[in-house]
C-alpha cells in the first residue's frame, strides 16, 4: 500500500508503518534558509521533496493528516502594512492606525500559516498587539526580547525577517516551533519549557551593567506557566538583585491559578489611566523618592509605608498583583492587551525609566475577543484546534499510544478505587480527559509543577493511595531531584508514566524524552520498564498497578499505535524482570526496548527476505533485566544488537554491564548498541526523524548485515 | 603510620589515605537498634568498634578531627523533664512550667550531642520550643509531622524515642541526620533537599481526605529553604485544592530574601495578641461567613471584600505575609518561637479548626536569643560550629578539593574579569567566601533555587561573561531540565562544577552524588571531565576558563585533597578529551575517573607488592573521551577495569560503547566495570562507605587477582 503525497503537503506527528517489508529512504532534499549576520532574511528555497522520493523502494508506512486539496493553497487576505514590513525598525514610523491595521494583516498571515502548515497558531493570535508594541518600543535585536512559550513567537518570527520562512513551520529543515539563538539574532534566547525567560533574562540584565552597557531587557511570560516554581525562584532573585528588566505577564485568565474560576478583573477607563500612571516617570520617581526618605526616617515607619504604598496599588489591581511586589518587583496593570495604543504608551514609560529594578506589566488578553476580531477581518479558519499538538484533526486522527493507555488505566481505575492520576507538563493529553470526566476528584492536574507533582504523588501513596503520575519524558527532567530523594530512595510506590518518551517530530528536540532510560534506570530502586505494543501498555498498565513495594516507571513514544483495530483488553499484569521471544532465528539476536521492537521486526523481515533469519525479543524490562532471557540469546547468538529510543547510558548499557560481568562479553558474544545519536534530533516528521537518528528497521538490518560481513547488501539496503 | 581512635570516638568526614600499601579491613562491628511496629524503642547496643579493628592489617588512612580526651565523655546537665519522656504521649499532662523545664532539658542533651558525636545541632536547637508545642498540641504518629529540614528534627528524634540513639548520630548503624521512613514512624516522610514537604503534605491530605480519615497534617518549612521553586508550586497548589493542613515557617530572618536586610518585625504584645485572635475559631469562622457572603452579594464587591480583609491582616504581619495569602493559605502570625505558651495557644486553635484549607502559622526564632538561653541554662560548648557539614573544625581542617578548587578560580578570576560564580544548594561552601571577599559583585549565591541558577547562568554567558556555576551534585538534579535545555541544547558556554561528588560520609544517600556522571555525559554538547587530584582540579578549572563555545562540567569529591602540602600553582588548560597514563604496566590496565585514579594508585601498589605489574590511566574526560588512549589500553592489554566514583550509565558505559563499536571488545579484551553499588549507601564515615561500595585500593586490586585468576590471594586481600 503507497500513499502519495502532494507536493507542499505537511505530513505532520503520528505515522506508523503497517507491514514489515518497509524500505526506508532517508534521502530528503532539503529545503534551505539562512539568515546572515544581522538577523536579516538571506536567501529561502522552499522546493519541498517530491512524494515519489519518500514513498520509493516500495515503502509501505501510511502518511496521516495530509491537507486536503483545497486547503494547499487556502486564500490568502491581502497585508498591505505587514507587505511593508522587512524589519522591526520599520515599525517605528506607523501611525497608531496603521499598526491597528498591521495587527489584522499578521491575524491573517498568521490564519494562512495555519491553514498551510497544520500547525496550531492560537497562542501567538492572542499577543498579535502585543508583540506589534513590543517591536514598536524596543529597538530589537539590541535590546533583547526573550519568551517563555514557543507558540506564543510566531508574530515575533513573522516581524523578524522570518515572514516567507514561515511555511515551513515545524518542518525539517524549516522554521523551529520556538525560539532559536542559532535562528535569528532576534532570539537572544531559545524558548522550551515555559519559565525560563526571567532567569536568563536577570543573567543578560546582570550583564549589561557589569559590562556598562544599555540594552533593555523583556521577558515575556505567560499565565500557562505561572505555576512553574522556577519563575518564583526567578522573580525573587530579580526583586533582590534590583537589576532592571521588564517581565510582561500576558494572562488570558486573569487568575494565578488555572483552574480557579475567579471573577474577571474589569479593565476600564480607571485601570487603564492607573496603569499608565504607575508606568509613568513621575509616579515612579515619586515613588522612589518616598522610599528613599522613609528607609532615611526609620526602620518601622519604613516598612509601613513601602506597605502602605505596595497595598493601595494591589488593591487596585487583581488578584494576585501584590505577589509581584511581595518578591520585589514594581507592579503595573492591569492593561488591556488588544489596546495597541494603551500597550504602547505603557511599555514607552517603563523603557524609559532608569534604575528602577524589575517591573511587571500584567497584560490581560481575551481569547473571546480574539474570536471575534478574526470574524471582523474575514479571515477563513479551515484547521480545527487540538489542543494536542499540531496536525491531525480528532476526527482523522488514529488510535496513539495515549489513548489507549487512558483506556486501559480507567479499566484499571474502575476496579481499584485507589487508583490516582496526577499530571504535570505542559497541557494536558486530551485521552486523560475522559479519565478526569469519569473519575473527576481521581484527577490531579497541577500544570507545569513537575517537582510539586512529583512529591505530591509520594504524599498520596503515603497515604494509602495508588498514584500514577503522569509527566512527559522531558519536562520529567525537571522533577529528576524529586524522583531520586522523594520517591526512589523512600522506596516509595509512586507509578511513574513517561509520555512522549522518544523523539516527537514537529516539536524537535524541545520536547523530546531523549534521557529518560539513562536517568531513571540508574535509580537503585526505580523498576524500569516500556512496552513495545499497545497490547504490552495495557498489561504494564496493570503490572504497575499491581506493584506496591516500590516505584516503577514506564515510557511509551507520542505516536500512533501498532494495530489500530486491535479489540482493547483488560490488561495482564507481566512478572517483574520477564522478556520475551517474538522471533526465534540464529546467529544474530536482536533485543529491542518498548516500541523499537517494531523496529526490530521490520528489520528482522528485511532480513528474511534476504534469507537471514534473526531472532527478535522484547525485554520489556531495563531493570530489572531478564538475565535469563540475555543469557539464552548471549549462549545462541554470535551478535547480539541492543535497540532503544533513548541516550547512551541506558537499556544498552545495562546489557552491557551484566553481560561482561556475566563473563559472556568475553568472547562469546559480540555486543552492538544502536541508541539516539549524540546530538539533538532537530524537528522534522517522525519518519524523517528516526532516519535521521539511524532508528529504522532498515537501519537495524544494515548493522546486522554489516556484522555478518555483507557490507555490500547493507549499503544497498540504505541507499 | 597509624592512628588509634579511642573508643566512642566519632570519625568523620575528611579522611584520607597517605601510602598507597593501605591494607582497609571492612570489618566494622554494627552498632545496632531497632524500633518496633509502634515506633517504640525496642533496644539499642551501641558497642561502638575497637579501634583496633578498624586500624588493624597496617591501615594507614589518617582519621582526623577525633574528639580530644576531654571531649569524649562531657559532663551533662541533669534533665529531670526529659528523663520522664519516652514517647509524645508524656507531654500531654506537663504543665507550661514544665514544658519550660522540657526546652532547657532538650537543649542541654542536644548540646551533649553535639560534644559527643561533634555534629552541628544549632538548626535544632532553634526550634526546641516550636517541636515541644507540635507534640504537645499534635498528636504524632497518628497526626503527621513533617520537616522540611534534617537538621532541625534533633529534638523530634529525642522526643520520639530516639535519645539513646542520638550518640550515634549520623555514624554506621546509626541515627540518621534526616527524617527517614523507616527509621521511626514518627517521620511520615524523609526529609531531603528542603522543600518538598507542603507537597508530601499535601498529598497526604487529600489522601486522608479520600479515606475519610481525620488526621492533621503538620508541614514545617524554614526560611533556609523559601527560595526553592517547589515550595511556590506546592503552596498554590495547596490554595487551590483548599484541603485542610498546617504549614509553620519557622522564620529566623523574618524576611523571604535571605540575604535582603530588612528591619525586625518586632514581636510585641500587639502581634501576639493578634495572632492569637488570627488563629481563633470565632474570627476564621467569621472570615469565612464573610466570604461566602460577599460571594453571594457579586463578582467585584467579593474580589474588593477579599482584598480588604487580606490586606488589612497583611498590614499587620511582616513583609512577605499577603504572598502566602495571595497563594491560597490563610495567614497566622508572627509568632514567638520560642514563648511556648504562645505557640500552643496558636497551634491549639488552629488544630482545633475543621475545613478551613490549608494554614501559614509563622514563626518567629531568634539565634542571639538562642545564645543566651544556652548560656543561662550553663550549657558547655566545646564543639565550635564549621558552616560545613559536621565535624572537622577549621583549625584542624585538612586541605579540601573545595579550598583548592577556590584557590584555583581566584587565580582565574584575577587574570579574567569576566569569570563570574553563580552558587545554588545547600549553603555555601566556606572556601567560597574568599572568593565573595575579593570580588564581592562577581558571586552570586542563589540560595535553593538551583533552576534558576543554571538558567541565569546561561543569561549571564549570553550577556558575554563566563559564569562558573557551581552546585553540589545531588542538588544540580533539580537543575536537570535547565542544565539539557537552557544550556546544553543551546550550547551555551557555562561552566558547571560539581562538589560533592560521589560520597560524603555521614551525609548518606541524601548529599551522596552518585548520578551525575550518568545524566551529564549523555548531553550531546556537553564536555564531562574530572580531575584526579589538587593540581589537575587547577588546571581542569583553567580549562573551562578557557572552553568557550559550549557548555563543560567537572565534579570533585567532598573530601580532603591528596597532597596536602603541594604548593599552588596556577592551572594549565588541558587538551580537551586527553588522558594520560600515570603507570606503565601490562596485562591488566586500571582507567580511572576523577578521585578515583587514587584509588587505582592504590591498587596498583597493592598488585606491585604481589609482582603483578599493571598499567594505571588517568581518564580525565568521560565526554569526549581519549579514544587513542583507550584504543592504546585495549590494544596492549587483556583486561580493562574501568574505575568511577559514579552510578552505572557513566564513565564505564561510554567506554564501553566505544570499544564495542571499534570492535576492541569483540574479543581483544576483556572489560570490568566498577561503579557505584545499585543501592543507596547508608551514612558512615567516608572510608567506611568506600569498603561497602567496593571502591577501595583493596576492592580494585582484588577484582584484578580475579581476573588473574589468582582467586585466594584476591579473598586474602580482602579479609
Amino acid at each position: 500500500m503507497t500513499t502519495a503525497a502532494s507536493a507542499h503537503c505537511s505530513f505532520t506527528v503520528a505515522a506508523h508503518f503497517n507491514e514489515n517489508s518497509s524500505n526506508f529512504a532517508s534521502k530528503f532534499d532539503a529545503s534551505s534558509f539562512y539568515f546572515n549576520s544581522n538577523g536579516e532574511f538571506q536567501k529561502i528555497s522552499l522546493h519541498s521533496s517530491p512524494a515519489s522520493k519518500i514513498c520509493s523502494k516500495g515503502y509501505v508506512g501510511r502518511l496521516r493528516a495530509l491537507p486536503e486539496e483545497g486547503d494547499t493553497f487556502s486564500e490568502k487576505l491581502p497585508t498591505p502594512i505587514l507587505d511593508t514590513i522587512e524589519t522591526p525598525l520599520h515599525l517605528k514610523n506607523l501611525s497608531h492606525k496603521e499598526l491597528k491595521q498591521l495587527g489584522d494583516d499578521i491575524r491573517s498571515e498568521l490564519s494562512f500559516i495555519r491553514n498551510e502548515t497544520q500547525k496550531s497558531v492560537k497562542a501567538s493570535m492572542s499577543v498579535v498587539e502585543l508583540t506589534i508594541a513590543i517591536h514598536r518600543v524596543f529597538s530589537a535585536p539590541m535590546d533583547k526580547i526573550l519568551w517563555d512559550v514557543g507558540e506564543q513567537t510566531y508574530a515575533h518570527k513573522i516581524l523578524t525577517g522570518r515572514r516567507s520562512a514561515m511555511r515551513m513551520l515545524r518542518q525539517k529543515n524549516g522554521i523551529s516551533g520556538y525560539t532559536c539563538r542559532s535562528e535569528s539574532e532576534f532570539d537572544p534566547f531559545g524558548a522550551a519549557h515555559g519559565c525560563n525567560s526571567i532567569s536568563a533574562g536577570l543573567g543578560m540584565a546582570v550583564a549589561r551593567d557589569l559590562k556598562g552597557k544599555r540594552e533593555r531587557i523583556v521577558a515575556v511570560i505567560s499565565n500557562e506557566t505561572i505555576m512553574a516554581g522556577q519563575l518564583y525562584e526567578a522573580m525573587s532573585n530579580a526583586g533582590y538583585l534590583d537589576s532592571d528588566m521588564i517581565v510582561i505577564l500576558n494572562d488570558s485568565r486573569q487568575s494565578l491559578h488555572p483552574k480557579l474560576e475567579v471573577p474577571k478583573t474589569p479593565i476600564n477607563a480607571l485601570s487603564s489611566a492607573f496603569s499608565k500612571l504607575q508606568s509613568s516617570k513621575l509616579f515612579r520617581k515619586f515613588r522612589e523618592a518616598a522610599k528613599g526618605m522613609t528607609k532615611r526616617i526609620g526602620k518601622g515607619t519604613y516598612e509601613w509605608a513601602a506597605k502602605v504604598d505596595e497595598y493601595a496599588r494591589g488593591m487596585l489591581g487583581p488578584l494576585g498583583s501584590t505577589l509581584f511586589e511581595e518578591l520585589g518587583l514594581y507592579y503595573i496593570g492591569p492593561v488591556d492587551g488588544h489596546n495597541i495604543e494603551d500597550l504602547i504608551c505603557v511599555l514607552d514609560q517603563v523603557a524609559s525609566l532608569d534604575s528602577t529594578g524589575p517591573v511587571l506589566v500584567h497584560v490581560i488578553t481575551n481569547e473571546d475577543k480574539e474570536v471575534k476580531i478574526e470574524k471582523r477581518i474575514g479571515v477563513s479558519n479551515k484547521y480545527k484546534e487540538d489542543p494536542y499538538d499540531s496536525g491531525p484533526q480528532p476526527s482523522r486522527r488514529s488510535q496513539t499510544y495515549s489513548d489507549r493507555f487512558a483506556e486501559a488505566l480507567i479499566m484499571e481505575a474502575q476496579l481499584d478505587k485507589d487508583i490516582m492520576v496526577v499530571h504535570a507538563g505542559n497541557g494536558m493529553e486530551p485521552s486523560l480527559r475522559l479519565f478526569q470526566e469519569k473519575f473527576p476528584d481521581r484527577l490531579f492536574d497541577v500544570g507545569m509543577a513537575e517537582q510539586h507533582a512529583v512529591t505530591f504523588s509520594a504524599g498520596l501513596s503515603c497515604g494509602g493511595l495508588k498514584p500514577f503520575c503522569i509527566i512527559p519524558s522531558t519536562y520529567l527532567q525537571r522533577a529528576y531531584d524529586q524522583v531520586v530523594h522523594d520517591v526512589d530512595r523512600q522506596k516509595i510506590p509512586v507509578r511513574f508514566v513517561i509520555p512522549s518518551a522518544g523523539l516527537v517530530g514537529s516539536d524537535g528536540p524541545i520536547n523530546c524524552g531523549a534521557f529518560d532510560i539513562t536517568f531513571m534506570s540508574c535509580l537503585p530502586n526505580m523498576i524500569v520498564m516500556a512496552p513495545s505494543d499497545e497490547v504490552e501498555l495495557a498489561n504494564m498498565v496493570a503490572t504497575a498497578s499491581c506493584i506496591d513495594d516500590r516505584p516503577v516507571c514506564f515510557r511509551y513514544p507520542r505516536g500512533a499505535i501498532v494495530k489500530s483495530n486491535s479489540s482493547i483488553c483488560h490488561g495482564v499484569p507481566i512478572e517483574i524482570g520477564k522478556g520475551r521471544i517474538l522471533v526465534e532465528g540464529k546467529e544474530i539476536a536482536l533485543l529491542g526496548y518498548g516500541a523499537m521492537v517494531q523496529n526490530c521486526l521490520r528489520a528482522q523481515s528485511l532480513l528474511s527476505e534476504l534469507g537471514i533469519e534473526v531472532t527478535v525479543a522484547d525485554a520489556r524490562f531495563c531493570k530489572p533485566l531478564d538475565i535469563k532471557l540475555v543469557r539464552q540469546l548471549c549462549d545462541n547468538h554470535s551478535f547480539l544488537i541492543t535497540v532503544e529510543e533513548g541516550s547512551i547510558g541506558g537499556f544498552g548499557s545495562h546489557v552491557a554491564q551484566f553481560i561482561t560481568l556475566d563473563g559472556k562479553l568475553d568472547g562469546s558474544i559480540k555486543w552492538r548498541p544502536i541508541v539516539l545519536p549524540d546530538n539533538y534530533v532537530e524537528h522534522a516528521s517522525p519518519m524523517e526523524q528516526l532516519a535521521l537518528a539511524g532508528l529504522t528497521g532498515h537501519h537495524i538490518a544494515a548493522t546486522a548485515l554489516s556484522l555478518l560481513g555483507r557490507t555490500r547488501e547493507a549499503l544497498l539496503l540504505m541507499c
